[in-house]
């Protein structure tokens, strides 16, 4: 149930993230960090072309606007048709009309993995009405149900980000704990843990493996970032040096 | 003439920030610090809703262009029309004339708080031609003339940013000293500040009061974090740090 | 061979940087450490007229996309017009047709430098394939005929990074070494040179010797960086740190 750090880091796999513009650079350095490449191309004339040469594509929500809708489109459409591992990062999906539909009709490209809070993946599997913005107001547990759903939807992987995270393939499901709340107070932590859940599957036998891979590494470098940080300012750099220090990860992290 | 950090993070208001790419990723961690919660929708078809729910909205001009400007006269408008508090940042208002003419456009929905440097506020109130960009080649006390005025103008408050930031209501006007030159080498911590007088507004009895304690809290930490910063690279995460570790705040800071 | 960091302090120039949306928080944060002033202005309604009253600009087409494209030719056409410096970064050209053709056009207006890796340096002189996103696949040698072709064609200068950087005016040509590996692990270092190389052409008494104290300065910082650093997240703050406090550099760190 795990793969290793030195395959990532052999493959250096890389991502095509049409992600939000807050974050950016903290999704591009965690890439560097673990020795991923990243390219963040969304002019709706490149992204298709690109998705279809990436190892691995990325579409976050978080600031999308009609433009970067539009490459995401393509971009999902042209990671499908060649067989490219994507994530879906559904930011805010259920409170917003316009980013909820697309989400819906994103999953027509069928995700191999969707990444998110309880309250989007609830929203995305019509469970629920959605959170705040980024916020969310559930908890994993209770969208467990909603991301086996979702998960028989897409016949991909759904990760419910929370204290324990879940990670499901509407079969299987593993939890991952540990991590650190500075992790919540670091704008871009979930939406770095979407491109290096990426990454991950790009490199990894089967999505769940690469996106409980993912998981362990993120909240183990998150713990070792934790102990040291005076604070959630210098836990950003910490967690980035963190993610480059951790070496591999075993099944103390993971309970299936 | 002092509102209490407790209350804000007690009261974890939402703030929309329609805000420019350079200084989103630090907007957002600034305002995670202080324990309020960011969401930079800046699409037209959702900036409008996003604004009637949010508990503030932060418009900033920095890198403005027509779909941004857009979603900013919708979310202006829909802020003023639910009672939001809302935050004009008018970013190097004064040498261009897109800009200009938003910003103009921009008052017409009665800004609670206008925050710039004293070129910015003086163009904006028609008193002066501007700087070049961001930079600010007048005083704050130069432009505690425009401030009034444009107080009269709003109905709001007016904060100048400078060696001594001025916060006037048009009637009654405040002084915080403090801080570090090293905020003006961070490129956003006034951008920042516009978000946490939005904030701190959302959750103040009054205007004045919640722009006075943004600018008091942001002065405080600043001291801390120039304290032990070994430049302006090590500043910025220190800073947020201190953001977070920032308790309460006093009149010692505020001269009436 | 060789300017000083104090003529760029004291002249603190304005660089207008149209550059792409993962890097320009590190760009602006970088010219502001080593004295120098960002802008960041896109729109098209404003490029033109800001370009024209800029130090120096920057054009980098890491996350170029229509709007942007048009802003850049606007802003390449004032510079040149104006006899004003200008920096074109050819991020990822070769193998995507929009950003190639978009190079290829503005190097009619005839960019003082080039700076980009050894790929981009080759498929923007019609001598290669380009690589895969920023990635760089040829090493600087390889590259350096393409560059000199290319200088012959802009009259201008070339720099291509790499272990050791080259910088050319077609006939001159000067190797700067030193550096550091974590600036290839960290987002926006080679963007964040390209901006400080436009600073320093708008000090300097010609673009090579302005290229090249741009390098030997960035390499000195990382340099410093690196013996403190404890991994790629914590070099960034304190790269920036030491752009601050890099007083001068001679000809040690430059081959001519």
């Amino acid at each position: 149930m795990t793969t290793t750090r030195s395959a990532l880091t052999g493959a250096a796999p890389l991502v095509h993230c049409l992600t939000n513009t807050v974050v950016q650079t903290l999704t591009a350095n965690a890439l560097l960090a673990v020795g991923a490449a990243p390219a963040m191309v969304d002019e709706p004339l490149e992204a298709e072309g690109f998705a279809a040469v990436a190892s691995a594509v990325l579409v976050n929500l978080g600031t999308v606007h009609e433009r970067t809708a539009a490459a995401m489109r393509l971009a999902a459409r042209a990671a499908a048709a060649a067989g490219t591992p994507w994530v879906l990062d559904p930011v805010a999906v259920g409170g917003l009309a316009f980013r909820t539909d697309l989400a819906a009709e994103l999953l027509d490209s069928r995700p191999t993995v969707v990444r998110g809070n309880a309250s989007e993946i609830m929203a995305l599997a019509g469970a629920g009405g959605g959170g705040r913005g980024v916020d969310s107001t559930a908890t994993a547990d209770d969208a467990l149900g909603a991301a086996t759903a979702l998960a028989g939807r897409t016949g991909g992987v759904v990760a419910v980000s929370g204290p324990v995270d879940l990670v499901t393939d509407g079969s299987r499901t593993v939890g991952i704990g540990g991590g650190s709340v500075l992790l919540t107070r670091t704008t871009g932590a979930g939406c770095a843990l979407g491109a290096l859940v990426a990454a991950y599957v790009a490199v990894a036998g089967d999505a769940l493996t690469g996106a409980v891979a993912a998981h362990a590494h993120v909240a183990l470098a998150a713990e070792a970032a934790a102990a040291v940080a005076a604070g959630p300012g210098t836990f950003a750099p910490l967690w980035l040096d963190a993610l480059d220090a951790v070496t591999d990860f075993g099944p103390a992290q993971v309970t299936g």
